[in-house]
């Protein structure tokens, strides 16, 4: 297990982080996590390892896109001062190119989002003691869908990163596609995007396996 | 794993077990298994064996006890004819005797909460594939307490239960005590009955483990 | 144009032909054909051809499938003494086969789909002057999408019928497909279910084509 | 057909063209474009003409007059840089001076009327590639009433302006008058001026026909 | 004055009585008698006439015609015994001619608008002291206007009952015409059958002068 | 009748003046002038004199004694340049002494109350054509009451500004005091100062009396 | 303190005691009592002797009078076996004839009144342990008041029906009387029926009074 | 009784004071004090002294600790110049460190407790007549319980304080145990923390024999 005693785990992201969280603040009781993976990866961590008093802060903002992370960077992020910090987006980077492709203010081509999320992890690094990074995902089991062959093209670019920096990586993307195979993606998610609560449970062990989380522990 | 290819599991209970779901068919999408332990044990079920399929019901209604449960047994038990029927029952039953003691036609004391039980059991035995029996909890960590002292003494009446007919049985107090000895009740439950995400995922841990499944499949 | 004067249109189907109309009756106005399709077409069949005074009804309810057509179908259809009827159904028959595929008695497979449907038409023909089919449809161009294949076998059941009772009939899912090429399915519904604006138009447009409507009439 | 690729085509005026839009931006999916005749025209676009990729916007506000137009004339037009811009706008200037006669602080007369719509295209006509300019109107078949009479010479000034500056043009009341001389008003307006589902769709077409919209192209 | 201590003087019609009065009983206090003409009347009597004690129930319920007045005429007015009865009823059994034509189980049309207007009234006449009938009305001043003319001629069956029977009579077209004179229809109702405050008093004064009220009286 | 064409007329005063009207502006359509008194003036005034359109404006705020009034005279009375400005306040200056008399800061004493009251008149009365005094009222009636007592004592201030200043007068005490004579307090405000329809109307028949308004004016 | 251990204790009436008490049981915590006298004696009575256990149940319903009362004994008097009922009904009679002095089948006269009464009582008596009779009450201080007289009359009647039955009897206007001389009514209660706190507060002092309370016990 | 005539009795601290009151200001009618201790305290001494016209002012915020109310002393206290000061603050100083553990930023340990509590006592007590510290409670029976322990611990804090100010002191833990000897903790409060009106009861009567209120006056 990655986590130490006392540390401060902070997730970014979009509505797939955010999940009605508290607002400005997301942390304590109260579904102040919201209702995804952060608060199941919470709960898990706090139902197994009480005696760590892990921190867990929720920063997931619906709607967000790389450019909108970089905007509130300072606040949502340094200022926050967190031990480890977990980056999930790109979503709506790519969504928006598909679903209004008629409205260019609202797309972030591949090339903003890669030099835009380097220079995040580039000027963060140094101030955390660990960063995951998670690559954004397409619940579609078509890997020629248009929209999901260039969700994983941003994935490409998150997984490139990761490496040069040798950050803890996340292919979310991939514990989906496992699932995938047994079942079909609107038993997940309706819009394929926004996961029920058994999508969520994907992400949760996903990130919850990086960290070497013991499942067996009492 | 005990459960096999499209099973149909139904849970049974009270407010810990309702938590919001669906009315009056406590199964499908949308949150219709409410947001307790039972959508914790789904979403595991579903994204780590897509495969078999189980089809997950929820039959809890806030407030009931164990009266309440023989009153709708044949509509919401057997007319559903499910291959496993889980129940946890009788924190209400307990619980009415310490928050208003001066109402005594809404306690269930300890022998009729036992005869009445065990008739359910014996009637349903033969109904289906196999029987969970889940006792109920106090989330407080002095067993001196006497409303701990009591619901002690009515998750015994659960354990004999079990053993007599050879079910299936999950010590949920043992595995919030484990929890307690690292953390304060009020961390889990303001009012030590209704648990936050972090107890009702010890809820889903102590099931699961019982039923042998595996953490670690892809 | 096919419509004369006074004549009476019944729609009836799920939720792409229910668009909130109002309840029980859905004719009037304020919005008492709803927000999709039928509203639509109502709107040009007013707006172009004023004088013939087409009564429009909406009997569309979420959630249907042909089962329950059936079970409504003498009040909803045959009290209502149309003169013309427009049935769309098919849609839940096949999704909930894909979106909660452990609860099989949700599902309508093909054969008993093909069989009740067979039996509606059979039994309203001689009831009124024009039938209309409209295949259920799945917005997705990926013909080999594992539900939009099935959705494919569905509307192949209503052509076949359209067919041997020499009916009106409207290939919705060719008139998205057309669409399809250029844009992406997101772009008309997230769910790739109910349409947005875009998607009731190309349905209406589709069915007033059908009626040899006039565009350009004054 | 008059719209090119890529083009973005912006609507101004008051509650007609509002319709309950999204604020402060008119533009998206979800019904961001209102309910009315902006809608329809956006809908018959994509679902007709998909790979032109047209950007609608609707920028109408409810009850504005040709005051309230100039006061926003620079960040809801100029600012938002649009190759097309349709105005309609004078129901509020005239409708005042008839159901609130004794508040002349909210009447717009002729002169002023005619004064400020000329300095706006004006101002404007250079900008776009584009002007389409909508007369106002009033669904009243009795072109002697003084309402209608009144808003007749408002939709003139509408004319002659067109006229001048060699813009499209639509006459929304021509439109109108070709429906009610089979239709009684209060089938398309109980209050002569907010329009039904059937009266949006007589101004969308009278809209897109002056843009030679191609209604028979798949 | 007309009215008599004690005397219990009841309205019925339909939303122009009705103005969201109290139901099922319309009377009492805290605006019992809703908002429009019944309330004004009620106000005047009691404040001038206190030492009288008139009784004034209100049973308007929107959207009735006569038909619908018919089927609730032994419950809603002989039931209640009333001394003076306030019959105002037609305007939607003429709007919906005009408002859905196509929709013609909706429409009551002349003939049988009379039948059953006289029957009540011929039912009724001994069983109260006093009887007032008010004509229906559409403010609307150009008689030409087709509804307008259509209301008049029910207004005038309106007449012919009175005078055969001997009633008091109030023709509310005629005070409402002495006003449209000197203002416009949409100062009194944007929809020209829902009168404003302005409106409600048109039709309250011309009431309370039909029975002789003396407006001096202190 | 004292009114002359066009001209404005403001009210300003409490909740009884207020009565929910439309804020910031209070005049216009739609309930803008609130349920009270000010309605039935205004809808008198229009359906009696549509000729002379006047333009009534409410400016009641709920809650007000005459220092709040002061506080707001240049924004609420003098920049809205009336014609004729009435007068009501003075309830919640005494009120507040009988109902909460442990809060000293939320009384008006009478020095006070007249001091503030005579500046405001003689701060104004060069501004407009013509001021209306209104006392304020309590609906109780016994005189030896002693908040009805006090009210008396205020009421005589405003009656002796009016002399003073030689502007037009109501006693809405005296009114009131005519209906007490025959009805209980209760029937016309359970508290006894804020009135119900029937109450309003005595406030409105006295201003409209004071003005000389004909009532049998067709 | 005349209650003993585990008795039931019973109170019925109108809004007085009602004051939003759960529905249809007056019982248990969560305000079940709601917030008027009923909570306040059930308060002091729990805090003060915890150890009896004494069950309150409020079983009043706003607007009820004797009548009411006598049409729901069985159920929610007798057949809830009380050892103590606590009577509390008079003010709807009363105030009924001074509100609405014109619907005379809501008024309850004094014969009547009496007549009821003094049945429930006789019918009751032998059902329970106890019975306390509280009377109706007005808060205004001046016994002219007409309906302050006619409200002392038919207190009179329940002190009457008190002593011929021996029960115990609280004389609330009378612990009324003894604030109302040092403070006006309207800081107890606007309408002078519905009390305050303070107002409540008066009340269970005088019933715990009765009932020889010990405030000072620890 | 301590309080004179027109005093002025100001309450601060967390929930338990706040209890829903009015905001900005805590006073006045209409339950502006709250539903909790502080009505209770108010209600009794307008029943009993009406003479004495006290005036009480509630100053609680929900989940405000001792720095809470440091920050807004000046405005909350000092400025409304009050006679008297009762202060209750440090429940959740203590309870944050409980509920959730890992969150620091939220906790007051006793060192800093004790040196703000001090600091606000020393700069507050020449400017009130009267000073009243009432300690921090714990609904729990078992004073080993880590909660209830260090509870007491800041209970402790408060004494000492008082002492050395010599201050009126109100021991509600003490209180609380009484009542604890006799009936469980839920009974009283669900959490432990909130009172129901019993508990609040508790309060109020702990404060009021503090101040030699007379239960027995009349």
């Amino acid at each position: 297990m990655k986590l130490a005693k006392n540390q401060k785990l902070l997730f970014i992201g979009d509505s797939v982080t955010d999940c009605d969280r508290a607002k400005p603040e997301g942390e304590g009781l109260f579904q102040a996590l919201g209702t995804g993976y952060v608060s199941i990866v919470d709960a898990f961590l706090q139902s197994t390892y009480p005696e760590l008093g892990i921190r867990v802060v929720n920063k997931g903002i619906s709607g967000n896109n790389v450019i909108d992370l970089k905007n509130r960077w300072q606040e949502d992020v340094l200022d926050q001062a967190p031990d480890w910090l977990v980056i999930m987006i790109g979503i709506n980077d790519v969504w928006r190119q598909f679903d209004t492709p008629f409205i260019p203010d609202r797309h972030v081509y591949i090339d903003e989002y890669e030099k835009i999320y380097r220079e995040l992890v580039e000027h963060t690094k140094s101030e955390v003691k660990q960063l995951v990074l998670m690559t954004p995902f397409y619940i579609e089991s078509n890997s020629n869908d248009p929209m999901r062959y260039k969700m994983d093209e941003y994935g490409e670019v998150v997984k490139r990163i990761a490496k040069e920096h040798d950050t803890l990586f996340v292919d979310t993307q991939k514990a989906f596609n496992t699932v995938l195979e047994k079942i079909y993606p609107a038993a997940i998610a309706w819009d394929r995007v926004h996961p029920n609560h058994t999508g969520h449970t994907v992400l949760a062990k996903a990130f919850l396996n990086t960290i070497d989380f013991n499942w067996r522990k009492q």
